[in-house]
């Protein structure tokens, strides 16, 4: 199963493509989708939806994992994260896709075991969980991949509590 | 000119359609696109943004004016709101059409010359500036009529003061 994992942001949104074959994980691509500070708010919102359409028709993945803003100290930040969320959300429904959604918290919670971890160590679980031996650059890339491998571990464990009832 | 303006909502968007002639100002159309909260945000959002699509195809508007959130006491609805926000602007910029964002504040100020007015009076005077003479429903129309009546004033102020100079 491919699971294309989003880090949204809108002037970088970082991506990450991973193959889940039985319990084995590997990264198949990943990067970073960019707008120009120079462009309006609507035409960079427009072009992320058009790169990310051409994205996931070129990597065809099965699911999508986005992570979810739970709580930001600048809200204006806040706001222009979350309009490049809903573009991301709306554009993965179109495509077709599950889509799920994690919070920060749950992602260091899966990757690590715990809520609060620190960033270098989330990119060590994400590096060991995919088997990734270099720096995963940006760091936009690394997010992205976090929340893939997080849908991953939770989609594995909610099928192995079914079978347990 | 044809202006549309839109007042963003995940649960509704309101939308209002104007023509310009000279300094007359009359509505052409307007009403709310509402999405189900039996559906998933990612869903929700991609029904938003077919839907605008689909009417910006009908309408054909030149320009569209969008209401932008200055600040909410809810973190969580400011959020939502700013995902159907995303969504609206990436669909217009994508339709080819000029988008400007204008916030409350700016809406008040422009209609009723009072930053501080109350809902009603800036309905009193969308109706008073479109010669419209029932009460504009749901309300989610009203105030994407008034962000589209703030586009055509501001923007005769911008090409008065661009004479005068």
């Amino acid at each position: 199963m491919k699971i294309l994992g989003i880090d949204p942001g809108s002037a970088r949104m970082g991506w990450g493509l991973i193959e889940k074959d039985g319990s084995k994980l590997a990264a198949v691509e990943y990067g970073c989708l960019e707008t120009s500070k120079d462009d309006s708010t609507a035409d960079r919102l427009a072009r992320l939806a058009v790169e990310l359409e051409e994205l996931v028709a070129r990597l065809a993945p099965e699911v999508a994992a986005v992570e979810s803003l739970f709580f930001a100290k600048n809200q204006t930040t806040a706001m222009r994260v979350s309009e490049a969320r809903g573009v991301v959300l709306a554009t993965l429904s179109r495509a077709g896709l599950e889509v799920h959604e994690y919070t920060p918290l749950q992602v260091k919670q899966s990757l690590t075991g715990y809520g609060r971890a620190e960033k270098k160590q989330v990119e060590l679980m994400v590096c060991q969980a995919l088997a990734i031996t270099e720096k995963i650059r940006p760091d936009d890339a690394a997010d992205a991949l976090a929340v893939a491998v997080t849908h991953s571990a939770r989609e594995r464990l909610e099928r192995l509590s079914r079978v347990a009832r």
